[in-house]
Order: C-alpha cells, then structure tokens, then sequence
C-alpha cells in the first residue's frame, strides 16, 4: 500500500515540520517548501532525508502573489502529493494555489477559531483578556483561517503569560495535534458533512 | 462584615441560581427577579428564603425595553445589591439598566467569547463545527456578550453531540463557574486592566 504523501511549507525554524516528521507513520513527507532560502525548516528537512524546494517569495512580492501561489502548488504537484500542510508557513496563498494544487490543504492556527483569526492569534487573544485559547488544525481554503475544522485543543490562558510564553504552550500541542490530524486523514476517517468534519471511529 | 449582596436575574428552571444559593458563602443572594410569574426559579429562591420580584416583560414588551431595563435596576438598587448577575436571563438590557443599577453586572455565556456571541451559543458552534466550545463568565456591560472576560472553561463537542446534550454539559461548567466568579469579586480579586481582568492571588 502506497503511504499518503504529504508536502509540507515552512517559513522558519520548521519545528512544528519536526513534529511531523518525527510522527510519519501512516504517512510520509514527499516535499517540503520554503519560501526563503536558508531556513532551519530546510535543514530539518535535508536531515531527515525529505527533498527540499524554494520558492523564493523575494523574487514575487505583494504583487505577484497569485504567481508565487501558483509556483507553490506546482511544486507539491510535481512531488505527486496527496495533501499539503502549511506549518509556519507566513504567506497567504491564493484561489490559484487550491485550484493547481488540486488535493486538499491543511493549516495550524495558534488560537481556537473562528475566535481569532489571522496573523497574530496568539496577541489578539492575550489583549482580548480570554482565559483560554488553543489551537486549531483545519482544511486551508481560499477563505484564510475560515475552513472546516479537524482537531481543537484548549490551553489555560496564566495570569503572568507573555505572547511567547503562551505561544510556547499552544505550539506543544499543535506538534501533537498537526500529526493526529494527517494520520486521520490518511486513514480515510475525515469525513465532511457541509462545513463540519466528522471523525469517523478507526475499523477493526 | 458585611456580605457581598447578590442580585440574581432569572428567566426559567434556574438551575444556574440554584447553584449559585448553594455556593454562597462569602455573598448572599439578596433578591431574585424574573421577568415573567410563576417560574421554578422564583420557587428556588422562596425555598431558599429569598426574597423574590418579578417585573413582567409581558407588561412592557420590545417596543418598552428601555422601561423594563430602567425597572429592573431599580428593584435591584432598592434591595441594595453590590452585583447584579444574570442566570438564564433572556431578556436583554439596556443603557438605562446599566447606568441606574451603579454597580458591577455579570452574564453567563454559553460559548468561549468572543465566539458564538447571542442568543444561541450552542447551537451555533455545533453548527460551525468546531472541536471545543466552552462557558464564559463575563461582566456584563451594554455591549452584549462582549463585557471583560472574567473565568472561561473549555467543553469538548462529541462527535453525536445534540444541542441539548452539549449544553447541559456546558451548563455543568457554568455551575462550578460562576459562584467561583462572585466569590472573586467579593473577595475583590478582580482588578480590570483595559479589557482585560487580572485574578490576583488570594491574601494569606
């Protein structure tokens, strides 16, 4: 049985790419992307023995962002993957990247949407004063932060938390949920009803 | 000393004052009010010996709710309470209400504020599909639903989860949560900063 490829894109330290990895089982990373260059994302990558692409963001810029998305799905197409899995990945991708992309695409949020979107999860829900976010693993979609939802955890918000000590926490269990969700997937278990996942039970 | 004194506003079964008249200790309910007659939980204060108003939303209606808002704080400032929490209440209150009560208001929330706000917490985010959902204790303030955040807990959604067995679940919490909630207030560990509410530790 062929394992379930997945390519996976990085804009820095990749250490949620580690989590992943170290997790591969019923799945392997076919690819992994940057965005830039001379990241550890890369070097976590090449240690593992992944083939590493970059699709340089400084040669596309702001307006060239549907060529530069276009480029990225052409890469994971080229690497035959089965899912993409954006892991720290900075840029916002768009329609043309689903639509070349053609298989299904997965993200991280660092908060528990539909509560805090956007770039600064984390920030937003410290200055917000909630007493508990999270994570949140779900389908990409064009609509950024906005697709269906697989896997949620909660973390305690402290009274003394800075945006790192708390991103800290939220990022342990993002490297424990993002693999979970990807070995559902894999296993046929992810099933779409409208705009939710259901989470079939594992057969015999 | 004296005791913190709590006024309650209800709507129904009053489940929720139920476990906030077993809870007190460092407060006491001073008074419960209910906007229509004869509901379970004008019968839970009686036997609990509180005194008990009802300002009748049938004699007011929309087109009246500044009245009834503006009448619902005079009760509760004429039994002199230190807080005014909502329990099930399902009316919603405006400026008047605020400005005449002068003193701190809470609400109970079935959601994680600032997700799924109105009058139907529940269901809406099993509507979203989301992976955790939760209860807010908030201050109440003329923004509806969007007061300074005083405790959270987090509820997992069940794959088979209705509605109704997702709520009482998240009922459970709201139970343990808001008595915990007006202790700190009567305590006075409750320090606001902007929007957010700082719970400083308790004093030895």
């Amino acid at each position: 049985v062929r394992k379930l490829r997945v390519g996976v894109l990085v804009s820095g330290a990749g250490t949620l790419l580690q989590g992943i990895l170290d997790e591969a089982d019923l799945y392997e990373v076919a690819v992994v992307l940057s965005d830039r260059p001379t990241i550890e994302g890369l070097s976590r990558a090449e240690r593992a023995g992944v083939p590493t692409v970059v699709v340089d963001w400084a040669e596309y810029g702001k307006d060239r962002r549907p060529e530069f998305s276009a480029a990225c799905a052409r890469v994971l197409r080229a690497h035959d993957v089965d899912l993409a899995c954006n892991a720290g990945f900075m840029r916002i991708l768009t329609a043309e990247y689903f639509e070349i992309l053609g298989v299904p695409a997965m993200n991280s949020h660092p908060a528990l949407l539909p509560a805090f979107s956007g770039a600064h999860g984390v920030r937003d829900a410290l200055a917000h004063g909630v007493k508990v976010t999270g994570t949140t693993i779900h389908f990409a979609t064009e609509d950024l932060d906005a697709g269906p939802i697989i896997l949620q955890a909660c973390e305690a918000v402290r009274g003394d938390d800075t945006e790192a000590s708390l991103h800290e926490r939220i990022k342990q269990h993002e490297r424990r949920l993002y693999p979970e969700a990807i070995r559902l997937f894999a296993q046929g278990r992810l099933k779409m009803e409208g705009h939710r996942v259901h989470i079939l039970d594992q057969q015999a």
